[in-house]
């Protein structure tokens, strides 16, 4: 399998409740710049200031178009409780047609 | 990190039911088109002709090789009730060498 | 979107109960060869010495710096249950440069 890589992605966020996840999820679903957001209860342990943490908080996997990374990672910031919240993209390097081209027509172009 | 690849990768399929997923991932593991299937349970909100829809989903995450993404997702396509599922791999770039041996050793091999 | 990579990934590895989770997860951070770690129930179907099983299994995300792999698989390996856990790298292609600074702040250099 070549190292190629489609023009797709998802990516990770992390919220501090359901009604955050939620309210993320829906700006970006309405505002094009994702065509999905899957949310999952999840416990994290990380560390903060030096010192190990245990908190629950809700996972959000959201299917893109990578060229709308900077901005989707804007918004998610404008509206996120957290100093630093996760923001991580990981590339789609195969999927069926149809489903990219799903994505890629309920996203919005990049104007650069 | 060089922007290695391995042969292997994860595949992301969403269902709308336990027992669709339960179906799907049977089907896979037992045609050797996955070595593992992790089935999670999970919220979606996306936009389906033109509207923001939110339902509950089951989230697989499909262990395989990535050579078999084609005769995997043929498969997906075959079993699943969606007019488009998701579909979409994600590259393993480093894995242990004995669990990537483990999936090796539990798919088929691609006849192309 | 070129095919860009970072230095940064996450790690999947599943386990047997939340309280080897929890063992896992704590001593990856406070070893500084993660920065946070994700616990979600997962349900796993998968082949293992000829027969389809199906499991409760923990799955960790593991948010950190590649070069670090070798030494999260040994630490994961040291405490785990299993003869051949799950234990594999995914790529971070983009990423908010606060959050990645972070991973890198809480986890420790490779010295090769």
């Amino acid at each position: 399998m070549s190292d190629s890589v489609t023009d797709y992605g998802i990516v990770l966020v992390t919220t501090s409740s359901p009604e955050e996840a939620k309210v993320i999820a829906s700006a970006l679903v309405e505002s094009q710049l994702a065509a999905c957001v899957t949310v999952i209860p999840v416990q994290s342990i990380y560390r903060w200031q030096g010192e190990i943490n245990e908190d629950q908080e809700w996972q959000l996997i959201i299917k893109t178009r990578l060229e709308l990374f900077r901005a989707l990672s804007d918004k998610v910031i404008e509206l996120h409780s957290y100093e630093v919240p996760e923001i991580i993209a990981l590339p789609i390097v195969a999927g069926s047609q149809a489903y990219l081209n799903w994505i890629g027509e309920n996203v919005r172009l990049n104007k650069c």
